[in-house]
C-alpha cells in the first residue's frame, strides 16, 4: 500500500539547519490574478488598481497588490514545509522589494534558520526564512516565518535548538521604496481620502467600520489561486472529523480582507513595506464576518524621500464583532475572543 | 469612539444641487475582469467573446461588455452616493460611448441633478448624473440615477425640491455606435442565431428559457470585482438582523445575469447602445433561480448605418419563476411578485 | 405561447449522418482564464504556470493547460449536441494539437459520424467528432463523444444505424509534441518532482493523496467560464424536482480536479497529449469530496525525440472516499460505488 512517489511533505526531523529548500512551481503573476484578488477582497487602493494612478506616482504600471505577490510566494512554500504542520506560529522580518507587474515569474526558495524539538517529544518548531525573486533574481518580498510541524519519527533524535533572533519590526532604513521620484500630483480625490503621511499620529486608531463575510467558495478560489496546498482548507471530508468540523480559512485570506477593509481611513496606504510581525489568533471559518481596525504605531519618514513616507501600522482583524471599540487584548495580555488577527506591518503614503 | 479618518458616506443634506463629485478609484480594466465577467455569468454574445469576431466587425479587438464597463463605473460611486441609501430607485438616460477594451483606465465623475426631501423629514430623494470616461477622457458611459437617501440630521433643513425632467428613452439619433464600418462579413452561424435587426418587430416577445441560481460566493465577488462597496451585500452578520435576515444581490448583478440569458433568442444583440430605464422590483438573495424575458420595444434605424440598427427592449428578469408565460404586471399594473428586474434599454444588431 | 427565436437545442432526429455543425461562440482566451483556471482548480504544473518555465522547455511562453482548451472547445458544443441528452456516454480518439496561448481565439466545429436509435424509441445515441481550432485554423484539440439525447417527436423515423469504430487509444505515432527541441536544461526542482518518464512503469498505481471538497459556485463558475450552457449543472429551481433534487456539476470539472490532484506524484507531467476514453461513472455534486489515483498503462518513446517521452495513464477519481487502496471495480467488473471518474489519456514527461 502506498506509493513512493507520492509527496507527504517533510516533518520535522527531514528539517536541517542552514538547509536550501528550492521550492515548486514557478508562476507568472497576471492581470488574471489582478482580476480575482479585487473580484476576493474588493481593494480599493489606487496604486495597484490604476495603471494611469501608478504612472503618475512614477511606475510604469499598476504593480499588484503586495500582499497578492506575498501569498504566491508563501503558497509554494506549503508543500515543502508546512504540509505536516499543526500551526503557523508566526512572521517576521518582512520586507517587500522589487514591485511585481503582470509578466514576472516568481520564484520561492528557503533557508531553515532555526529548529526547537518540543518538550512533548512529538512536535518541533521550524523557523525559515522565504525569498520570493522574479525573473531577473530580483527580490520581490522576503520574510521569516515558524511553524510547529510533526514529527514522523518519534524516536528520530532532536536537533540542536537554534532560535534565531528577530527584529521586532524591520527599521526604516531597512525598507524599500519601490517607486521613482514621484512627480508630485498626488491625487487624494481620485485615491478615495484627504489623509496624507503627516495626517497620522502615533497610537491614532481607526475603525475600518464594514464588515464581509467568508464564504467556503471564496477561500478556496484564493487558496488554489496562491497555489498552496494545506490541506485544511479543502478538505471537508477529513475536516468534518477534525478538531472544528469544518475547514479551516488561510490565514493569509484574513490578511487581505483586512487590508483592504483598511481602504476606509488609510485610502493613501498604497502599498506594504514590511510585515513586522503577525499572528493568527483564532481560526476563521466560512460563515464568519471580518471586520477591522488599525492603530498607528509609529511614523517614520524615508532616507532622500520628502515626498512619501512610512507607517507603522497594526491591524487587528475580529469575527463577528464590529470594531468600534477597537477589541484587542484584555488586562492580563489575553486577546479578545473575537480577535483573529494580530498584524504588524508598515505602508507607504504620500507626504 | 469613532475615529474621525473613517468615511460614513453621504447624508441627504451633504448632497447639494449641481455639485460635482470625483469618485475613488481609478480602475484598469484588464482580459482578468472580461474572464471573470464569463466565469459569472457564462455570456456568449460573440463581440466581447472573440477578438477576431470583434475584427470582423470593424473593431481593434474584443470590446469588454457594456454592462461590465457600466457595473465598474457605478461601482466607483457606491461610496459617495448610495452608502446611505434606502433603495436605488431607478436609472435613465443612459448612454454607452466609447467602448472599452482591456488596458483602459476608467474614472467617474457624478453631478447632483436634483434633490428632493421626502415627506416623512428622514430621507429624501437623490438624483445624480454619473459620467464613466477612459484614460483619454473620452466618456464610455453616461446615466441618471436616483436613490433614496437617509438623514444623519432630521433636523437640516430641506433643500429646494428639483426633480430633473428625463426622457423616457434615449432617442435613437442619440446613441452612439461603436464601431467603424463593418466590413459586411458577419457571420451569424459563429454568432449563435440566425436573427438580425430586420427580423424582429415590436411587441415580439422572447423567453429566455434558461434559468441560473445564484450563489452567495457569485454575487460577492462580482460586486467587488466592480469594487462596490454597498454594506447589504457583504455582511451576513449585520443582515442577519435587517428586513430579510440576509444579503441582498446588487441589482446590477441581475441585470447582468439577464442580459446573458437572453443570448438565447437575441444572439446578435452584440451589445447595448442605451440604459433607458430600469427597476429592481424586488430583492434577490443566493438561492434564487433568475430567468428572464424580453419583449421589442422599438426598431430604429441609425443615421448613416445600413450595416446594424438598433433595438429597444424590455428584459424583465423573475426568481424561481419560469418565463413561457412572460409574466409582468396585472391588470392593475402591480409586478407579478415573482418579477425582480423591468430593465428597458437598446441593442445593437446587424442588420 | 412560446417564442420562436428562443433555441431549444437539438433532438435526436434533428441529427444526421455527416451533418456538420458551427458552433458557437468564438471564444478568444486570455491570462484572465488562465487565472481562473489556477484558482478553481489549483494546478501546480510548471508548464503552464510559468513563461520561465515555458522559454526553458522551447515554447514562447506557458500555453494554457491542455484542459482548459478542451473544456472551452467541448463547452461550444454543448447548446447543439448534448443540450437535450441525458447522458455524456463517452469520449474517444481525442488528440491535442497546436498549444493554446493567451490571445488565441477557439472555435469549434463537430461532424455526427453516428447515429443509434435505442430500442425504447424514446432516445438515441449521437456520435460526434469535434474540432477546436485557433485564429490560424490550426487544430488545437480534436475528439469523439457520444450522447444519448431525447427524441422530440416519437414517431420520427430511426435513422440507419452507423457506430463507428473507435481506437482503444490514440496509437504513439499519432501524438503531436506541442514542444520544439527542449534545451536539456529542464529543472526537476522547480517543476516539483524528480520523476521523469524514464522512472514510470506500466502496472504502477500512486495515490495522488489529497482531497478537495466541491462548492457549487465553484463548478458552475468554472462552467460558465466555458460558455457550457447544460443546465443540469445550473439550475436549482428545476433540478429540485429532478432525479438528484441537485445540481450535477459538469463532468469535466471533476477532470480537471483529477488532475490538478495528480500532480502529487506526476510532477512532470506537463501536459495531455491525448484523450483514449473516459466514463462519468456517478454524478458529483456540491459537497463532494474529489480524490484521485493513477495506474501507469503503458510507456511510450516518441518518434524522433529523446528529451520527452509519453505515458498513458488511468486516473480514476473519487467521491468522499481516499484512494490510498485503489477503488477501482469488483470482480464482476463493477465500479466501487465511490468512483465518479475513469479517465484514459497521455501525458508528456521529460526523459
Amino acid at each position: 500500500m502506498g506509493s513512493p512517489k507520492t509527496q507527504h511533505g517533510n516533518y520535522f526531523e527531514d528539517f536541517h539547519l542552514g538547509q536550501t529548500i528550492i521550492h515548486a512551481t514557478p508562476r507568472t503573476v497576471t492581470a488574471g490574478d489582478v482580476a480575482l484578488y479585487t473580484a476576493l477582497y474588493g481593494g480599493r487602493f489606487a496604486l495597484p488598481s490604476s495603471d494611469l494612478f501608478a504612472q503618475q506616482m512614477g511606475l510604469p504600471q499598476a504593480p499588484v497588490e503586495s500582499m497578492l505577490a506575498f501569498h504566491i510566494v508563501f503558497g509554494k512554500t506549503v508543500p515543502d514545509i508546512s504540509l505536516n504542520a499543526i500551526a503557523n506560529l508566526g512572521y517576521a522580518n518582512g520586507r517587500f522589494g522589487q514591485p511585481v507587474y503582470p509578466g514576472d515569474t516568481l520564484s520561492s526558495t528557503s533557508e531553515v534558520l532555526g529548529l526547537r524539538q518540543n518538550r512533548d517529544g512529538k512536535t518541533g518548531v521550524v523557523y525559515v526564512r522565504t525569498i520570493g525573486v522574479n525573473q531577473r533574481n530580483e527580490m520581490v518580498v522576503d520574510y521569516v516565518r515558524w511553524v510547529m510541524v510533526r514529527k514522523r519519527d518519534l524516536n528520530a533524535p532532536a536537533p540542536e535548538t537554534v532560535v534565531p533572533s528577530l527584529p521586532d519590526a524591520v527599521a526604516a532604513e531597512d525598507l524599500l521604496v519601490p517607486l521613482g521620484s514621484a512627480p508630485g500630483s498626488y491625487d487624494t480625490a481620485r485615491a478615495g481620502g484627504p489623509h496624507r503621511w503627516g495626517d497620522y499620529a502615533p497610537g491614532e486608531r481607526i475603525d475600518h467600520l464594514d464588515g464581509i463575510t467568508i464564504e467556503e467558495a471564496d477561500h478556496m478560489l484564493a487558496t488554489r489561486l496562491y497555489q498552496n496546498t494545506a490541506r485544511v482548507h479543502f478538505n471537508q471530508h477529513v475536516e468534518q472529523a477534525g478538531r472544528f468540523g469544518r475547514r479551516i480559512v488561510y490565514g493569509g485570506h484574513i490578511i487581505s480582507m483586512a487590508r483592504a477593509l483598511s481602504f476606509n481611513g488609510l485610502a493613501n496606504a498604497q502599498c506594504i513595506l514590511a510585515i513586522n510581525g503577525g499572528r493568527h489568533t483564532n481560526p476563521s471559518f466560512a460563515g464568519d464576518t471580518i471586520y477591522a481596525w488599525s492603530e498607528v504605531l509609529e511614523r517614520s519618514a524615508l532616507a532622500g524621500r520628502d515626498d512619501v513616507g512610512a507607517l507603522r501600522l497594526r491591524t487587528v482583524a475580529t469575527k463577528d464583532r464590529p470594531c468600534h471599540d477597537f477589541p484587542y487584548k484584555d488586562g492580563e495580555g489575553n486577546y479578545d475572543p473575537a480577535v483573529v488577527l494580530d498584524f504588524d506591518y508598515t505602508v507607504l503614503l504620500p507626504r
